[in-house]
């Protein structure tokens, strides 16, 4: 695998020596090979927020990639270490539901268990297996060792439950399920279930919005509008502004499109 | 371009996988080539803010370096992306005078519209061009396209609006320009209009200050002081402490020298 | 040194163009070494904190890596600027004590004054040794200058005093010295001073904890636990939950292990 990337996505911030010392451990057995920071500001422990930070950016990445993720609040219980292949690429990291949202738009070609002794500095803490187990099973990937090579097959690995929108009539009903670092509100709802509008209604807390755009500029400044943003998901957004402040949205509110 | 390095700067922080999916593309397009984080902190559209901080960093670099800068409110509307060369480095961003403080330290070489076809992820979203359109095209320029191969010659980009000082008789107004992590208060007057000093008198609120020091150790230990910054602008400060906070120091405050 | 890495640890944040002009010097100066940054957020200014983070990633690094620290409130007056070696591994920094932790962990190999004049950016400013001395300290490191070629040896670099546990009958008295992002709160109280036990007492502000666990999920959720943590420190955390806000936990706290 000469030519791969290794990528690193954690929910442990900067102020602690934690992902530099991943940062150790893949320097050390994967020299040469690239590392790249996707996030560490994943909220802690907050799998459901990183298995949707995940399916918004792994699809953009080459086959070969290695994406080490640990978001891993069951850390030194019986929850597995896994490997999985998706769409020739490898992502590491716990058994805890972190890679569903990526399942949903392309099935795993694969999935193993970390069992390989090289796969590990030892010895092997009880609450950092990022450092242990996941940046080491990542550089070995990186350095070449086959994907089978890593321990047997998995069947049936952790799925989160996502909330799902659901249709009654012209009525779409869905959810908030995160809020951008611009108060942009996005939505479970996809371009799948709607599309660009004049007279769609789009309703949330207090608010009806009438009308899918395509940009943030087609609202007046400081309106609120609903667009389909640049995951595929509707979005509500206030143009030059905050929507989740400005109109008091959050996380878990339900949305209603008529149609 | 061998030896090339890409660098991103952008108001996406880390929480959202924008800046993910950038590396994605960029991963894809420009494969070995460094990809380098300059900052994803600059506050959320605000354009002079990443402005300032590109002249203050940019003139380090070696040329050949492709510099990619996604702050941009007006995505999506009539704004341009373009790219410009500056002492023989590259930078690729819209066209809302993000650019302006690297142009008045040295003119721009070209300034090109981002037009050619490879320059952009299909279909290209109307909400992420940092994704579609900016990223592709640092990728491209990192990997040999020639500048002029991008698009037309842009004769006229926009410019921001700068606070300029002025001086009336012997005292010198500027204002405040940025605080800085430490609560350094930055301001608009430079090393052209100063020197370091023992009599000059430097009042900001309710604050004056006598000489123009070198270093920030001059002062005693929480003394304010005033002294030539790293970036060759007059910086309020306080030794070993924060002049922001302790002497309600903000964006936009008048600074008057007296020389 | 064909292979090094350079990694940068320094207080500076992200919003001010800090880092980005020091990378700006390494890709200068060492084109085609890879750049990592360890972390930007250190609390401003804080070296004992610094210290600490070094002493906990470090390690994990491989031989030849060069490390640019910068947590330098003394910049610009007389304390030196050092370059320190380390388990082969090189640090450079002010000698303000940074590097006390890692000291503690096992001896310097050698210490040298930056004293070459390749090792800096001229004009040195008074206030930015970061890119004007160290970045081109570790660049020409990393590019093979000799360690013994950077300037005098130092024969008696500044240390930190560091808080230490004392044992008194079967009583071990220590204190909190960091708390982590998950609200975990690690304290000076190393394993070579306890073990994992059924029987142990740790008492910290009002709350008693009996027994010196794993990992986290030995507790039940939202239960308060101790624990050796990944850096062999004792270590008060709530399974799922944080230490610091649930229990009131600081920097500074007194925590008593009864044996």
């Amino acid at each position: 695998m000469d030519g791969s990337t290794i990528t690193l996505t954690t929910d442990f911030g900067e102020t602690d020596p934690y992902v530099a010392s991943m940062k150790g451990v893949l320097t050390k057995l994967a020299p040469g090979v690239p590392v790249l920071d996707l996030s560490h500001a994943i909220p802690p422990q907050e799998v459901f927020e990183a298995a949707l930070f995940l399916a918004g950016c792994v699809p953009w990445f080459p086959a070969e990639t290695v994406h080490v993720v640990v978001v891993d609040p069951g850390v030194g219980t019986e929850r597995m270490p896994i490997a999985v292949r998706w769409r020739g690429q490898l992502l590491v990291g716990p058994d805890n539901g972190v890679f569903t949202m990526l399942a949903r738009k392309a099935p795993f070609e694969g999935i193993r268990r970390i069992e390989h002794p090289e796969c590990r500095m030892e010895p092997v803490s009880a609450t950092f297996h990022g450092r242990d187990v996941f940046a080491p099973t990542g550089a070995k990937l990186a350095m070449g060792m086959p994907f089978e090579a890593i321990g047997a097959a998995v069947a049936d690995p952790v799925m989160l439950s996502v909330p799902e929108p659901k249709r009654l009539g012209n009525v779409i009903t869905g959810e908030v399920i995160h809020i951008d670092r611009f108060g942009n509100t996005i939505t479970n709802i996809s371009d799948d279930d709607i599309k660009i509008s004049n007279t769609y209604v789009v309703t949330v807390g207090s608010h009806s919005i009438t009308g899918i755009m395509r940009t943030y500029g087609e609202a007046p400044q400081g309106a609120p509008l609903a667009l389909i943003g640049s995951g595929g998901l509707l979005e509500i957004a206030v143009n030059q502004g905050n929507a989740h402040r400005a109109l008091g949205l959050n996380r878990g509110m339900p949305v209603y499109v008529e149609t």
